[in-house]
């Protein structure tokens, strides 16, 4: 068997799978269905479950060990926990909301109306209660906002004895266990340690003398994209979150990371292709809200180009002279906003990944520049022998493929510095991507060919 | 204490750590540097250590324990990893390799050239030579170059003593033992165990009872993007990698795949602005090699340009006729490309998020085309009004507004299809991001705009 049918039977048994669900929630056959999810991986058996009606979803649900059922949620879509929520009576969302881990509830309770949280809330206990609360005030992208507070804590004076025991007793609550945090009466942080470790060390040495005490954490009010470089610069499985006071109260998982590192990263691409950014999934957003994430920054850049029109105007008599010089606008134009967006995309990529940072702008306008004349005079030698072949001008030739050039040179060293200029501005370099310096290089290109036609032709 | 406060506590605690390291470089205090890096987390230690002289670098290098410099080592940029395997001994060379993890030391000796590869391989044992040979040969970018050999085997028969037991054995030869593999006798994989099941079940349990069955895998040949995908889809620590007959050939981890997100992310959005990809930090690649990468492009989308430039000397007398509509058309081209970047870009990056399949092209092309009516619309608006402000031209304005409204209705319909388009011919979407739709744009817009004002104008 070849790695390729492998791979087909996998795909085959799947279908098979959501064949066998369809027919067992025609025949109302509740109970099996939710045996058969049981014994599957939760994410599978979340979206076999999200394929089922409204109706049979919530009896299904119903039907399964409350522990599953709760990690069955947490991989739900947002509008399948809302049919949930909406239909399920209010001791079932208690017991619902205690198994749940608090970075889950306030995942499923953020895409709620207030009323509703309100209302779902008044069905748990007090202490998770008011976590949740305190838990849903975290600013938006903050890493409070992704933490979660279900923390493997243990004491320098415990045994590793009593930390495997402790684990063994209370490891079930725990987000995970492998990263466990040492503190002290009042939660200060004081060190670090792997389960890894804690196994490897014989039973009666103290936690205290295996621990790490040169702890990477993290406070709650950071970008929760800081969080992300941490876990992926030191390798980490989850991050300890502690308040101004070095008092632990979450950790920072790497699953949750990597969704952080893909939000980011499709927000870079919308703000570079000037879209302001927006976080729901494209096919569930509506028409409208997805011109509008889009009209404002259309609006803005055709009013700038009121700039490359003026421009164009105030030197009319070059184009009725030569009328074929207008031909090569929309080539100088796109070659200019290329060139520059080449080296804007450039530098904010570098940005992101911290390859550059803002102490190297000398150096990296330089090399630009250099680049600008090498990779403008390639294009302004390209363009000189097509026009000649084409127009046998040798004017006109000389005089675009000029143009050409400077304006390439031009495009990537503005194409770099203005990303520089953004960050040390506190502006958000993306927004400099493509749409902005494409539409100053339109103005900035004419002028140069303008200047260069003038010069050479007149 | 505030939050920001700490973090400059933590700042200025760092930059001491190095003021330090730097003034014991100055006494040759080689053995005091050794003993403050092996305090340290070996992140940190190989970014210190990265800050001294390459002959510094050695002589500490030599003095910290085998495992610990081996740790360090795995962190260390390939320049630096290049200078300590170029000055180290043979003997010295293979202790190093027998300490790292498979895939740590194939990462080092990617970047040496074959001569110095096998002269270094000659000095590790036959077993780890041949191993390591093995995962050079697996292609760039399948999951088998980023995939490590040391797994934490179990069988179902152990019992769970048995199993820490042989885990408290082993498990510091191992990349982690977090998620533990069931294989029979002939490494078949059979079932997953994590370190945590193991730790809560009874010592009497067997593994074959609490393992699970239905365990997520990928084989070697696929691409590390879909390795990448299932990882972060069912959150998981670390992933087998199997081969053709199910046979367990390794594991891939979740700090590696974070890189190898990152890697694809910066990928694509080179692609997206016209750039050939390359995998080098910006900074490390020279002028030559940058402009290489970008003049293909610049080049092709400069030769595209000819169609527009045709557009214009077909239709010359109407440019003659009213020379104001010249002044448009930079703003046209624009706007139009811009439109259809927007759409280009957002699908392409449902793409790569999977929150668009192939089979939506029909949904998304509708979608888009609404999209396109009302964002045009809105444009064409603020255009009109603009221009009749302006010039106080109705036809004038009139013409250019239509054009304008069309134009991004195209746009956006040509953007949302040509992403589908790659991706049906198997080609890659990311290509068709802004530089080739906004080329595409200038020619049909021109081809809009002249038709409309004719029509009105003539």
């Amino acid at each position: 068997m070849t790695e390729e049918e492998r791979e087909e039977q996998i795909e085959e048994e799947r279908e098979k799978d959501i064949a066998e669900i369809k027919a067992l929630e025609i025949s109302h056959k509740w109970k099996a269905i939710a045996d058969k999810l049981k014994e599957m991986h939760e994410m599978n058996a979340a979206e076999l479950l999200s394929g089922l009606s409204p109706e049979s979803m919530l009896v299904v649900f119903r039907a399964l060990p409350k522990d599953f059922a709760a990690d069955i949620f947490a991989n739900l879509e947002a509008t399948e926990q809302s049919v949930i929520l909406n239909t399920a009576t209010g001791k079932e969302v208690g017991a619902l909301f205690e198994e749940l881990m608090v970075d889950e509830a306030v995942d499923a309770l953020e895409e709620l109306p207030a009323n509703m949280v309100s209302r779902l809330l008044a069905n748990v206990s007090q202490e998770t209660r008011s976590l949740i609360n305190k838990f849903l005030a975290y600013p938006e992208d903050s890493v409070g906002s992704i933490m979660t507070a279900e923390v493997m804590g243990l004491k320098q004076q415990m045994t590793v004895r009593a930390a495997i025991e402790q684990i063994r007793r209370t490891g079930s609550e725990q987000e995970q266990i492998y990263a466990c945090y040492v503190m002290d009466a009042s939660r200060h942080l004081e060190g670090a340690v792997s389960l890894k470790d804690i196994i490897m060390a014989k039973d009666d040495t103290l936690i205290g003398d295996i621990m790490r005490e040169d702890v990477i954490s993290i406070t709650t009010s950071r970008d929760r994209e800081e969080a992300a470089e941490l876990l992926s610069k030191y390798d980490l499985i989850s991050l300890p979150v502690v308040d101004a006071e070095n008092r632990l109260v979450g950790i920072v998982t790497v699953d949750d990371v990597i969704d952080v590192i893909e939000e980011e990263n499709t927000e870079d691409a919308l703000k570079g292709a000037a879209i302001t950014p927006y976080d729901k999934p494209y096919l569930e957003t509506s028409v409208f809200e997805i011109a509008r994430h889009r009209i404002v920054w259309l609006v803005l850049l055709m009013f700038s180009s009121i700039f490359s029109g003026m421009v164009i105007t105030s030197s009319q008599e070059i184009f009725s002279t030569i009328p074929l010089l207008i031909a090569f606008i929309p080539m100088l134009t796109n070659a200019a906003g290329n060139a520059g967006s080449q080296s804007s995309a450039t530098i904010i990529r570098s940005f992101a990944t911290h390859e550059v940072e803002g102490a190297d702008w000398f150096k990296v306008l330089i090399k630009e520049m250099f680049v600008g004349i090498i990779a403008g005079f390639a294009l302004a030698l390209c363009n000189f022998v097509r026009l000649m072949l084409q127009y046998k001008n040798l004017n006109v030739a000389l005089a675009v493929s000029i143009a050409v050039w400077i304006t390439v040179i031009i495009a990537k060293v503005l194409g770099c510095i203005l990303p520089f200029l953004a960050r040390a501005a506190k502006a958000d370099p993306a927004l400099m991507a493509s749409p902005i310096i494409t539409t100053i290089m339109d103005t900035l290109s004419l002028v140069v060919y303008i200047f260069a036609t003038k010069l050479i032709l007149l």
